[in-house]
C-alpha cells in the first residue's frame, strides 16, 4: 500500500507550517515541559505494515490513551459485569468532572473520563498490590504491541501524584458511595502511573491494531479479546472517547478513537488498521490540535469513516 | 439475498413470543391508544431490495425519527452555519431536559433531543408560513421514500399540541436566549407535526436509504446530500440518536440509529442499507424494547456493525 | 421621633452625590425608559408615622415586591395547604432559574423567586377570571395600603407580556409537572399584572406596615393576617426575599426585605416599622443598589435589625 | 424568671412521649452507637441565669455545631477578607454536596455546609500545626462556655477520620482549584475534631451566649466579638444555619440556628439567650426532630422569634 505512505506524506506537508499550534497541557508540571513543535503520526495496517511520519518513533506520555487498555484489561477480569461499577453513555461534562457522580450516586458516567477510569483501576487492584497491577498493565501493552521497551515515565507518574487533587477528589467520593474498593492512595497509584505510559506513535499504533483485528493481533497472531468485546470496545471509543468533545470527533474524524492530555489520539479503523497521531499543543476541548487535524485528513483520504466512504 | 429474509424471519420467530412486551408511550394521548401487540421491521438495501417481516406494512408515528429528515432539511438550507444554533454533542440528559439550555445558554446539544429539533424547526420555517414548513418537509420525505402515500396524522399532532407543555417551555426558553426567531406558536406548529408523520417500516427503511448510500437513494437515483453530509448525519445519529441510551445502543448494536416514542427505530448500515424496526412497547430509556433487540440481532448475525465484523 | 426624621436625611445627605449608581434593569423595554436619577425612601411606623426623603411620592413598578402580597392573598385563600405547590427554601440560584425545577419536578423553592411567584398566581386564579384575580389583588393592596389610588402600569404589564419568554417557560415547564392548573396565558396574565403595579415608597412602607405589627395595619385598624402569619412571611423575605443575594442582604441589613427589578425594596423592622426604598440603579444580584446601601445605613443607624442591637 | 423554667417543664412534659423519635445519624460509626432515648435543653439568658430539662447536663458530639466557633475564630483571624475564601448564600443543596464546589470553582456557599466549613478550618490553620489549631477551638470554646472541662471525643474525631471520604473529596476538590493551602490530610484533621467536640446543653448554651449579648458573655464579662460581628454570624445561622432545611427552620422557629447531626442545636434569641436543644433522632433534612420541634414550642410561647411576637 504505497498509496498510504503518499498520503501520510501528503498530510506531513501540509501540516507542516502548524506545528506547533494548540496549548500544551500545563496543569501537570511534568507535561507542561514538553516541546510543542512535534508532530507524528503511524499507521498498522490488518496486514501488518506500518507507516509513519514525522516525529513516529519519539516517546510520549499517552495518558488517557490508557484507559482502553485498562478497560480491555478489566473487561478480562470481570467480564460484562464492569457495567455495574461503571456505565456506558457519553457524560455531556468535561473529563474530570465531579457533577454527574453526586447525581448518580458514584457510579461514573462511562470508563473514559477520569472517574470512570478510576473505578477502572480500582477493578484491575483486586487481588494485588498497586506495584503488581502497573506491572500487569505494563506487560499487557508490551504484549499487545509486541515491545518490550515500553516503560511508565516515573517522573511524570510522581508529578501527577503531587498536583491530582482533583482525581483524589473524584476518588474519594466514589469511595464515598462504596465504588471504590481500595485505599484511594492505591487505586490512584495504578491510575498515576497508567496515565505515565511512555510510547510512540508506532508503539502505539501497533497496541491498538487489536481493535481493528476482530480482537486479534495479526502480526504476532496474538488473541486478545474476542471480535464482539472489540466491536464493543470501538463503540465506547466513538461514544465516550474524547469527553465532551466526542460528538466532534465523530462527525469530523468518523473513527473510534481516544485522547490523552499528552497530544495522543488513537483510532482504529475497524478492519483496516489502528493510528495513532501526535502533536503536544491540545485544542479548546483538551484534545491534540493538530492530531485531530490530522485524523480528519487521513479518514477523508482514505474513505475509512465508519459512516460511510 | 435470500440469506437477509431468512435473518428477518430467524429474529422474527425468535421475538414472537415477547411481542407486548415494554410500555407504550402515554404522554401524548393518541399515542397511548397504540395496540402493543404490534412487530414489525424492513430492510431496504442499497441494491435497491426490500425485505420485511411482521407488521412492517402499517403506518405507526414516527415522532423523533422525524429529526432525521428535518436536520437534512436544515443542512440543505442553511449549511454547516446550522451550527451556531445547535450543538454535536451527546446531551448526557433525557430527550425533554432544560438544565442544560440554562448552563449553554439557549444552544441545545445537539438536533436529535426535543429542544434541538424545536430550534431546527425553526430553522426550517425560515420564509415560510408553518403550513408551508410543514408541506416541505413531507414533500421531502415522500421524495426521499418515492411514496407519495406517506401522511401526517392530525389527530396525534393536535394531542400532543394540546399537552406538549413541556416542549412550549423549551421553545419559550430558547426563544427568551434569542435562539428561536419565530413565534413559538409557529415553530412548535412545525414540530408537533413533524412528529405526527405516519409511516410504516418498509416506507422508512426506504426514507433512510440515503444515508446508507453516499446520499443517494440508489433505487430512485435522486441524490439528497453529499457523501460527506451523509456520514456526518450518521455520526450524529450514533452519538445522539438514543438520547441518553446512545451508548448502549452503540455498545449493542453498533448501527447509527435514530429511535422515536412511538416504538419506532430507524437504523443505517452504511454501504449496505437501511433497516427500520417498530414495535410500541418501550423501554427505560424509552426507545423500543423490541425494536432494539431487533436490531442488535440483525447487526450479530449479518456483521454489519461500523465496529467490526 | 424627630430623630428617624433626622437619620433619614442623613442618609439622604450621604447617598445624594451617589444617585444614578447601578443599572437599570433593561429586560422590560418599559422599565429601561425609567431616569436612574431617583431616589426616595419611607418609613412607616407602628405607631402611625410616616417618615420620608427624597422622591418618596414618585410612583414605580414595584415588580417583584408584590409578590409578598400575592402570598399573602394565596395564604389566606388556601392556608398552609399552599406548601404542597411551593417549597419555603432558598434557592441558590438566580430569580429566573428552571433548573431546580426540574430536579424537584416542577415544585418551585419558594414564593419569591419567579417560578414559585407563577405558581401563586395559579393558586389566587383559581375560580376567578384573569382579569378578577388581578381586581382581587388591586383591591387588597388598596386596602392595605389605605391608598384608592394605586394603580397597575398597563404599558408595563403589555411589555413584560410581550418579551416574557422566560416566565412562559417556567409557567409551561410546570403546567407539564401538573402544577399549573390555569392556562397558562390566564396564569401569565395575572403574573405580569401584579409585577406591574405602580407605588410610591409613601404607598408602599403603608402596606407592608401589617407585617411589622402582627398582621394588623395600626392606622387602620385593619387587620389582615394573625401574628403567626406575619411572623412567618418575615422570615421568607429573610431567607428568600433578595434571590441569591438574599445571605447578603441579611448580613449586611438584617431585616426582612423584598426586592424588585424596578429599583424597590421592601424591608420589615418587627414590632417597629415598614421601611421602602427605591433607586432604579440594580447592583450586581438585582437588587437596587442605593436602596441596599440606604437600608444598611438605616439599620446600622437605628439598630434594628433583628439580630440584636 | 421562674416562668422560663415552667415553660421548659411544660415542653419538657409534652415532648417526653415522644422521646427517642427521628433516625440517628449512622455514618459515623461512633455516632450510631449513641441511645436515641436522650433530650434535653438549656437556655442561658443575658441576665446570666441557666435553666434547664432533662439531659441538659450530658455531653454530645456537637458535630457541626462547632462550626458557628470557628467561624468566629477565623473571623477573629482575618476579618472581612474571609469571605474571599467562603461565600454568604444559602446553597440550596445538601450539607455534603460537592456541586456547587464545581460551577462556584472551589468557593463554598457558606461556611455551615461541610465545604465551607473545611475551608474555614484551613484558615484558622494558617501559621499552625494541626494540635496547635484544635488546642486554639478548644480554648476558645471553653473560654466562651466558661468552662474548663469541655473536651474532644477523640474515638469519634477517628471515626470520622477512617470513614469520611466525602470531605476527603470536598477538600481535595478545593485544593485543586487553589482554595485549600494546607496539606488535606491536616485540614481534615481539624475539621474532624472540631466536629468531635463534646457538650452538653448547658455548656452550649453558655458557650453561645456571646451572640445573643452583643459579642460578650455577660455572665464572665469576656468581649468576644463586636456587636456588629454578632449580629453578622446570627443572620449566617439563620439563612445557613440549617442546610437546606434553613427555610424551614426560620419558618417554624424564627431564630438563628445551627444545628448538628449529633442531634443538638444551637440557637440564639438576640438581646434575650441562647438556647441548645438536644435529641439523637434526626428528621428527614439531618436535624434534631425533638429538637426542632422543642424549639418551636419555646419560640410560641415565648414570643422570641426575631420575625415579630
Amino acid at each position: 500500500m504505497t498509496d498510504l505512505q503518499a498520503i501520510l506524506d501528503g498530510i506531513h506537508a501540509e501540516l507542516s507550517p502548524r506545528i506547533g499550534e494548540g496549548k500544551v497541557a500545563d496543569y501537570i508540571p511534568e507535561l507542561a515541559k514538553v516541546d510543542p513543535n512535534q508532530f507524528g503520526m503511524a499507521i498498522a495496517t490488518v496486514n501488518g505494515d506500518v507507516y509513519s511520519i514525522g516525529d513516529a518513533a519519539v516517546p510520549f506520555s499517552i495518558q488517557s490513551i490508557s484507559k482502553v487498555f485498562m478497560l480491555t484489561l478489566a473487561l478480562g477480569k470481570v467480564g460484562e459485569s464492569l457495567w455495574k461499577r461503571v456505565g456506558r453513555e457519553p457524560s455531556g461534562t468535561s473529563f474530570n468532572s465531579i457533577v454527574q457522580l453526586e447525581k448518580e450516586e458514584g457510579i461514573p458516567r462511562n470508563p473514559f473520563i477520569n472517574a470512570g477510569a478510576i473505578a477502572i483501576s480500582d477493578v484491575v487492584l483486586a487481588g494485588h498490590e498497586p506495584r503488581e497491577a502497573i506491572g500487569e498493565l505494563l506487560r499487557f501493552v508490551r504484549y499487545v504491541a509486541d515491545d518490550e521497551t515500553i516503560s511508565i515515565d516515573d517522573r511524570v507518574a510522581r508529578s501527577e501524584t503531587q498536583t491530582g487533587y482533583r482525581n483524589f477528589a473524584l476518588a474519594n467520593f466514589m469511595r464515598a458511595y462504596g465504588n471504590i474498593h481500595h485505599p484511594v492512595e492505591h487505586v490512584l497509584g495504578v491510575y498515576f502511573h497508567q496515565c505515565a505510559l511512555a510510547m510512540s506513535c508506532q508503539q502505539l499504533a501497533k497496541a491498538g491494531l487489536y481493535l481493528a483485528a476482530r480482537g486479534s493481533n495479526p502480526i504476532t497472531g496474538h488473541s486478545v479479546v474476542s471480535p464482539k468485546r472489540a466491536r464493543r470496545i470501538n463503540a465506547l471509543m466513538l461514544t465516550c472517547g474524547h469527553y465532551d468533545g466526542s460528538g466532534d470527533f465523530a462527525y469530523h474524524v468518523g473513527l473510534p478513537g481516544k485522547s490523552g492530555v499528552g497530544g495522543g489520539i488513537l483510532a482504529v479503523a475497524p478492519g483496516i488498521g489502528s493510528i495513532a497521531a501526535w502533536s503536544p499543543g491540545l485544542n479548546k476541548v483538551g484534545n491534540s490540535q493538530l492530531g485531530a487535524v490530522a485524523l480528519e485528513m487521513l479518514a477523508a483520504r482514505t474513505g475509512w469513516s465508519v459512516f460511510g466512504d
